[in-house]
């Protein structure tokens, strides 16, 4: 019996579980809207290493060990890691791999990272592939300003559109042992490009892609915005999560109270971050600690995880591209069975 | 029940298909050992673009759209398009992917992109989430060499350690439908790293992955070297495949006649290559054209494919990290059923 409903969503029979999550997040993070949900918060950017991208690495293997010690197994119980990140040839997921000495799937969607580990994890964990997998992402604002924008050092100011990358990672383990929250169904995205090219204004790049994702869920699983209690994308921001709710209405959808995002809820306004939160470490940090908390408490029991990423890359831009989109979606639920 | 066979190799019980493949070709690779097997040789490395980027680009959508239409498919009918390849963020997958108007699962895992996009493709076949998947990567030699090394301008010399990264692409169709070459396992690989630090020596960085991913198929699966009519690795070279042998013969196994590798079949003598070729395209355009036309055929029955890559990028080697190599394994069996 095939498990995929109409053109873009799978269905997960065996209904995967998350045993366990971790998020750290940054200094500017930890002051942020959400500093209580945190496990962890780190005291110095660099985390005591030399380099952002080393600090970058090791925040990824303290997340990733936290979740796993989090859900009750040891790192060998592990099976898989399943991780990417932003920066070049994902180096971050890499050599955390190398340093866990785990078997390793190496993703790469941008900031929509956090979605698609969920959706191949529980593809994984669903198919009896694997008892247990860790989902992996996050980024670091320094290592990635200097990669896709300008050395920090320079002071360049930032435009009314830009968001900020945050610092931070955040890791699931998808496990076939039963726990309240299971992983419903996942949605994969297409890539959608409306022709911006305007590295400062990722939220809009990305909205088209988040509705398309949407729509795409909504008419497969014959559901609408009213049926979640809560659907969160990833980094759109303030900008591009009104273009989506416009984006939307013009497909007919009111996304209404129950809607979202990461990027929109990190900061509060005195952070001065223009349009928000962004980064592929935006939507995991939300997710394994806000979000999921939530959930356990039974607050949220159902909802719609839609994490955005931007394509582009330096050169890219550099050659003319516009900016391709890309939105993929987990469905979690909670449940007592 | 579980798929899972040991510690890291997967089962397919109901094994995905091979329905259609193709390989694309740059002018070196065409006047090379494999010449008469390639679907499409390039007369320009160009491919009438301006920039060697968009020529990569446009390798892919050509092999992907010929390997759809090889399987005798159209393009709606593949669910997801499964790709990554060498370029920073991926761009030559992600900008494919908008161009065909597929839903997209990007990947990252160097050269060893062809098997682990086979391994991903597999399950998502097997696991009747997907009917006919595109597995896709390339590479092109003057877009690696900007970013890896030095701009060909420059003129440098090529150390005799050296590869040659391959232009060209592959892409395997793989189905639910029925054909003769068909996914039987896949072993996922660890992250290995021996402490190699020369940026021009990837086949000593990548021999050990191999060597890792080996014994864990052979331990798990129960069978020895000469079970397999091909055990045939990515691009490790001429050095890097004699380091591989070595490495085996300690943990005990002789890879013997069997053994062969897509870097040093490639290219004759007279083509100057050193160590041979490289790069995502080069086991990816052995695979979809030489392989699975010797399988077609019947000359070989069983098959292990074992992409290799190296995990580095210029700035973790900037920064004093030595090379981090990984290894994906996939299994081809042959059979009139």
């Amino acid at each position: 019996m095939s498990k995929k409903v109409g053109s873009h969503t799978i269905v997960f029979t065996n209904k995967p579980s998350i045993i366990g999550y971790s998020a750290t997040a940054g200094i500017k993070e930890g002051c942020g809207n959400f500093k209580d949900y945190y496990d962890v918060i780190l005291e110095d950017d660099l985390f005591g290493e030399k380099t952002f991208e080393h600090a970058e690495r090791k925040i990824f293997i303290e997340t990733i060990k936290n979740s796993i010690s989090n859900s009750g197994l040891k790192i060998k119980d592990i099976e898989i890691l399943v991780s990417g990140d932003l920066l070049n040839q994902i180096i971050s997921s890499s050599f955390s791999a190398r340093e866990l000495g785990l078997p390793y799937l190496g993703l790469y969607g941008a900031c929509s990272t956090m979605a698609e580990s969920l959706a191949v994890g529980a593809c994984l964990v669903d198919g009896k592939y694997m008892k247990n997998v860790a989902c992996c992402t996050g980024s670091h604002f320094s290592s990635a300003e200097r990669q896709y924008r300008f050395p920090l050092e320079l002071g360049n100011q930032r435009p009314p559109t830009s968001q900020w990358t945050v610092t931070g990672a955040g890791c699931t383990i998808v496990s076939n042992k039963k726990s309240k929250i299971k992983i419903a169904s996942a949605t994969f995205g297409e890539v959608v490009d409306y022709g911006i090219n305007d590295v400062n204004n990722m939220g809009a790049a990305m909205a088209p892609a988040a509705s398309s994702t949407l729509v795409h869920h909504f008419v497969d699983t014959n559901t609408k915005p009213e049926d979640y209690d809560l659907i969160v994308t990833g980094d759109l921001g303030k900008l591009g999560s009104e273009i989506l709710i416009d984006l939307m209405e013009r497909e007919g959808y009111d996304l209404g109270n129950v809607y979202n995002d990461c990027g929109q809820m990190m900061f509060h306004d005195k952070q001065k971050s223009y349009q928000g939160a962004s980064g592929a470490g935006c939507s995991a940090i939300v997710l394994n600690s806000y979000i999921l908390k939530k959930m356990e408490k039974g607050e949220y029991s159902r909802v719609l995880f839609c994490a955005t990423g931007a394509l582009l890359s330096t050169l890219s831009s550099q050659q003319g591209d516009t900016i391709p989109g890309i939105c993929h979606l987990v469905e979690l639920i909670r449940s007592e069975e």
